[in-house]
């Protein structure tokens, strides 16, 4: 087992990675300060790992909270049914909540855990690839509104996150693809030689090799610490872990929540990204080509819904969390493995950069 | 205009009290980092103070936000209208989320501002005595949920309170009453020379004497600074606030939220500890009575509703905040002036409080 610490003072904690996690409940108990548990997943989740994990809490007084599965439900209906399970099976304030599944049952968990009681414990046990590798770690939390992504939430840091490898093996192909976003985002923002390592390890990664798993979890992981310790409240560095997702937002919000997955999204919109950066000159047209290449080898679509005007992305974008005094911030490479954030660049730019031909410029890639 | 501080470090702000305070942008502008400003108040405030804080903050672009007036509203529905208000006007996450209005409004825009875009600026412009004497301060913020009263929410502190006492010149008798609750409360818990200052100041303060209302004030945000710099979340002393609450909230849980004020709950459920102190022989039957009478002569009731059972009050108690692994833990008084949170009495005690006859008793009371 692999063992990092995100460091923010009273508020560290452990990030445990190995293969059989879920069954050791002496990861768990450091963290669980009173006898009620609550367990959130989902009906995907449950009926694969739940048992394991009550098993593993047998001497606590568990309450498991079945959510419906999917993006669609991060609403506040959704977080009502975790409050009434916790309040008719009277969870007091020493309760520490669970979430086991991926990253909306993370968000949603950790956000009623906030708010339960104006703040409980709780404890990450993310069972997919993108939740492992991101969403886990950091303290995000929060729901959608009908007028945007994540847009209610709170920054709220978990006990632990316990990461078991294991859960991967029952991961569905397009989940494990979507985690790869994330991964690939690491290397583009802020870690060139790791983009050479995936290069050379996406056919493992992809048939689940567990030395190359584990490496790949432990390597993001210690990034987004790295970058959460920098800056918890992203007021500065942590805003370039949303590479991609500023385009990738819009087209989830348009499409509707779940149509596309968020790291499918978070791909195409990385292509946006590299796209405008190279439109800037920051970027080589091999170097986009190159990010391009490496989303397509995980498996990740590349380019954003064709039914998506360049008007539904600027009226999406335009409550994006980035926009500061009514100008749209975008996290863009100055470089492979180097970003900012920033609003200072010439609105044709950006403007070009929505009305790119992707299907035509990936078509033309995939021909050379 | 008086100035206080609440000391919590990074998170301090200050507290201004005076009779024009609405007027002076100036006490607002070092707290308002942004152009957008958006004021949260409801349809009885808005009349009487809205145009007036709208000339103020001339200068901000901002967005008046006008809820429906009373507890009952304290609702995930309504702080959603909020959030709605906010997207549509695509206010960003430096803008200022200012509450004018009483407690319901404070404890809603507060939580608003906690939750969107995970965290904006607030200040607290608090327009009743209740709000003005106690909720506005120390960053309590929440909504209520059918099963418990402020069950969700968030501690999350506003970046200045700014306290016009010419408000409470439109407040009815009944509301000014109401407030007057939390003030005995903490004479009771930990000011017993305050005691004495109330008893000979109440007509004064009933008949809004400005120099007195300034004096009860300041004196209780002074005691409320104080108890919240030592415990901000509530593990430990910040528990005393709650005199009265666990009974008080059981009446306005049982009741139907709106129909008691807060403060006339907590006004009988302070009747109710100060009785069951007596059982415990902490206090004399006359410290009790003396309690009583004070709440009596500020206009309140002393009287529990007399259609709630034992049963009633032991089943909404059971999920009151200050249960710990399955103990109802009460705040009580050692003497007059000195208070506990414990869980620590015997089951008799509280039973023989819930089943008293204070119809009786406080009939007994007046007739000597």
């Amino acid at each position: 087992m692999q063992t990092l610490r995100v460091d923010l003072g009273e508020r560290s904690y452990p990030i445990h990675i190995g293969a059989d996690v879920l069954a050791r409940v002496e990861l768990f108990t450091p963290h669980i300060a009173g006898r009620q548990v609550a367990i959130v997943t989902n009906t995907t989740v449950a009926p694969l790992y739940l048992q394991r994990l009550l098993q593993t809490l047998a001497d606590y007084q568990v309450t498991p909270i079945i959510l419906a599965d999917g993006e669609v439900f991060k609403t506040w209906e959704t977080l009502q049914t975790i409050f009434d399970a916790l309040l008719t099976a009277r969870h007091d304030r020493s309760t520490t909540v669970i979430a086991l599944g991926g990253g909306v049952i993370g968000d949603m968990a950790g956000f009623a855990a906030a708010c339960y009681q104006r703040g409980v414990d709780f404890i990450q046990v993310p069972t997919t690839l993108l939740s492992q590798v991101d969403s886990s770690v950091g303290g995000k939390t929060g729901i959608n509104h009908p007028l945007g992504k994540n847009m209610v939430g709170a920054f709220y840091q978990p006990k632990a996150v316990l990461i078991d490898t294991s859960s991967l093996t029952t991961l569905p192909a397009r989940e494990l693809s979507a985690g790869m976003a994330e991964v690939i985002k690491y290397g583009l923002i802020c870690d060139a030689p790791f983009l050479d390592w995936l290069e050379r390890h996406m056919p493992a990664l992809l048939a689940l090799d567990p030395k190359a798993l584990t490496e790949v979890i432990e390597h993001s992981c210690a990034a987004k610490a790295r970058v959460v310790k920098a800056d918890e409240r992203e007021t500065g560095v942590r805003a370039t872990l949303n590479l991609g997702h500023t385009f990738g937002h819009a087209i989830e919000t348009h499409m509707g929540y779940g149509v596309w997955l968020h790291g499918e999204a978070v791909a195409a919109g990385t292509v946006m990204a590299l796209e405008m950066s190279r439109r800037l000159g920051w970027l080589t047209c091999a170097e986009r080509d190159r990010g391009i290449r490496l989303l397509q080898s995980a498996g990740l679509p590349v380019v954003p819904p064709t039914s998506m005007s360049v008007a539904d992305f600027r009226n999406h974008m335009a409550v994006d969390k980035k926009v500061l005094a009514g100008r749209l911030r975008l996290v863009l490479l100055t470089q492979m493995g180097a970003a900012v954030v920033t609003g200072d660049f010439p609105e044709e730019i950006l403007e070009a950069t929505l009305a790119t031909d992707y299907r035509a410029l990936v078509a033309q890639l995939n021909e050379q």
